[in-house]
C-alpha cells in the first residue's frame, strides 16, 4: 500500500488479494498442546486461540510480544438529533482523557502491557446528520479507511480495535440494518444509556436515515459512507490492512463488529483473522454475532467501547500462549498418557 | 480455630458462626464506580466483581496483592473401577509437575502473579472404593476438611481453589448426586476424556456408590464422608475457612463446585463469598452452578481442573481493579454526565 487509497475500488482490490490462513503453522499449534501435561483439548478455548494467532501469524509458536490496541474517535452529525444519552461534546473530552490516561482503556491496555494509540478523526468536522443524506462522500469514508490501515505497521502480533463516538451506536445499527436486513428497532439499542423516549427517537432516526439513504443497501461500502462514521470507517479499514499484514485482530463490542462486518457483507472469509472479544449488552451484537459465525470469547455485560473488550481479552491470550510455551509435555514429565 | 477440627458438629459450629457481608464496603465501590469516566454500569461484571471483592473482604478499596492457588490433591479407591481414562499413578506424577513447574495451573499462576501452593494429601492411602461402603470415617473426612483450612491464612485478599485427583469427578458427581437428587447419568460426565464405555462404567459406579451409602443423603457432611475424598473435603475446608478469615473466594469447576456445595446445602449463604471462575464443560458443573446461583464468569471450554480456571480468573479481577482504582472521575477529567 505505498500510496493511500481514496476509493472503493481500491478497497474492494485489496480485498481480492488477502492472503488466507497457514495451515502448518495452526497444526503444529495443535501437535504441541496434544503433548502437554492435561488430557487433550482440555484447556478448551485456551488451545483454540493459539492455534487460530498461530495460523493468523503465520508462524508457530504465536506471540505477542508487540500488542496494539488503536482507539478511532469520531463525531456524528445525527448525534444532535437526541440519540445519545451524553452531549456530543463527550467524544473530544474522552480523546482527552485518553491521552491523559484516565479512561478505562488506559488501565486495561497498561494491564495488558500492550500499546495504545488513539486516533483522533477530525472531531470538529462531524459527518452529515444522514437522515438528510449520505453521512460521508465516498472519498471521505475511503480515506477514513485508509487512515484506518495506517494504524497497522510491521511487527504488531495483534490488533485490538475500538472506537470512541458519540452516538456511533445509532450509527452502526443502522449500517447493520442496511447490510443485513431487519428492522431498525432489531439493531437499534441503549447505547450509553438513553431511556424509552430516547431509544423510540433512536429507532425514528435509523429508520430515516434509511430512507434516506436507499444505495446503503446495495452495497457494503456505501453503507459506511451513508450510514457509518469516521471512525468506523477507519475499523473497516484497519481489520483489512491487518489480513495483508498477517497481524491477528480483536474486536471489541457492537459498533466495531458493524465495522468489521463491510468486509465480511463483501467477502464472507474476510474476517477470518478476526476474535470477537466478547458479547456487549448492545442487543444487536449478539443477532451480529451470529450472521458472522463469530462466538466471543467472553461475556461480561460490558457496553462501554474504547476497545475495552477487546483489551481484556489480552491477558486472556497472554496466560493461553504462556501455557502453550512454558507447560511440561507428558515424555518430559514422566506422566502416564491417556490409557 | 486453635486446635484442628476432628469432627462434623465442630464445623457444623463454625458455619453457624460465619460472617456476613461489608454492606457499607460494596456501597462504597458501587459509589466510586458511577463516579469513573463511563457510562454508569458499562463496565458490567467487571464492577460487579469490585463490589464483592469490597464486600467480602470487608474493605474499600479490595486489594489484590496477594492471591493464592490451593490445589489439593487426593487419591481415590474406586479409581480401581475404570472410571478415569487415566491410570491412578496420574495423580502422583501431576503433583511432582505442578512441584517442577511443568502443569497448566504453574503457568496460569505466573501469568497472574499468584502464589500456587500444592497440598498432597496422603497419596499413597487412597480413599476406600465407595461401591463397598463410606470412602472415608468421620474423622479422616473432618480431618481432610481442617487440613484444607489450614490452607487459608491471615493477609490472603482472594483464595482460588482447585483439585487434582484421577476418578475425583466420579465422587463428585456422586456427591452432587447424595447432595440434590437426581440420577446417576444427570451428574456424570466425560472427565479427563473416557469413552462410551466407560461413561457407562462410571454411571454404574456411581449408582453403586449411593446405594452402598444410604446415610450420604441423609446429611451434606456425610455425602462427601462416603463419597468424597480427601481432596475435595480440604476444598470444603477451605471454603469455609476463607469466611472466617474475610478471604474471598475463586472456584474452579465441577469437582471444586461440588466441594464447596456441601456447605451450600447445610447453609444456602455459605458460599456468599465465592464467586465460580468458569461453566466446566462437565455437564454437571452447569446443573450444579443453576442450583447455587452462581453464575461463572466465563466459559471457555475447559475441563482440567487443577484450580486452572480459578487461576485465569485473576488476571481479569486485576484488570477490573486497575479500571476501578486507576480511572479519572468525570469532575477530575472534565467530561461532561449523561444529560
Amino acid at each position: 500500500m505505498s500510496k493511500p487509497v481514496a476509493s472503493f475500488d481500491e478497497i474492494r482490490a485489496i480485498l481480492r488479494e488477502v492472503p488466507g490462513p497457514d495451515l502448518e503453522a495452526g497444526k503444529a499449534a495443535v501437535e504441541r498442546q496434544n503433548q502437554l501435561t492435561k488430557p487433550p483439548g482440555s484447556l478448551g478455548r485456551l488451545e483454540e486461540v493459539v492455534a487460530w494467532l498461530a495460523t493468523w501469524q503465520g508462524k508457530h509458536p504465536p506471540s505477542l510480544q508487540r500488542p496494539r490496541i488503536a482507539v478511532f474517535a469520531g463525531n456524528h452529525g445525527v448525534a444532535e438529533r437526541g440519540v445519545s444519552a451524553f452531549p456530543p461534546s463527550v467524544t473530544a473530552q474522552m480523546v482527552a482523557n485518553f491521552v491523559r490516561g484516565g479512561a478505562a482503556v488506559n488501565q486495561l491496555s497498561d494491564f495488558a502491557g500492550a500499546e495504545l494509540r488513539v486516533y483522533e478523526m477530525a472531531l470538529e468536522k462531524p459527518t452529515q446528520d444522514f437522515t438528510l443524506g449520505p453521512a460521508l462522500t465516498e472519498e471521505e469514508c475511503a480515506k477514513a479507511m485508509a487512515y484506518g490501515m495506517m494504524a497497522v505497521e510491521t511487527g504488531l502480533d495483534l490488533m485490538c480495535l475500538g472506537e470512541m463516538g458519540i452516538a456511533n451506536s445509532t450509527s452502526a445499527a443502522a449500517v447493520a440494518c442496511a447490510l443485513f436486513g431487519g428492522k431498525a428497532k432489531d439493531w437499534a439499542g441503549r447505547g450509553t444509556g438513553v431511556d424509552d423516549e430516547g431509544l423510540t427517537r433512536k429507532i425514528a432516526v435509523i429508520e430515516a436515515g434509511l430512507a434516506a439513504n436507499p444505495e446503503a443497501r446495495q452495497d457494503p461500502f456505501k453503507a459506511m459512507q451513508c450510514l457509518g462514521g469516521h471512525e468506523l470507517a477507519a475499523i473497516t479499514g484497519a481489520v483489512l490492512a491487518a489480513r495483508m499484514a498477517r497481524t491477528p485482530v480483536m474486536l471489541d463490542g457492537f459498533a466495531c463488529t458493524v465495522a468489521a462486518a463491510v468486509l465480511f457483507k463483501a467477502e464472507p472469509a474476510a474476517l477470518d483473522h478476526c476474535l470477537v472479544s466478547h458479547r456487549s449488552v448492545e442487543p444487536g451484537h449478539a443477532r451480529l454475532l451470529d450472521i458472522v459465525a463469530k462466538r466471543p470469547l467472553f461475556d461480561f455485560d460490558m457496553r462501554l467501547g474504547e476497545a475495552s473488550g477487546a483489551a481484556l481479552a489480552i491477558p486472556i491470550l497472554k496466560a493461553a500462549l504462556a501455557c502453550h510455551t512454558g507447560m511440561a509435555t507428558f515424555a518430559q514429565a514422566g506422566v502416564s498418557e491417556k490409557g
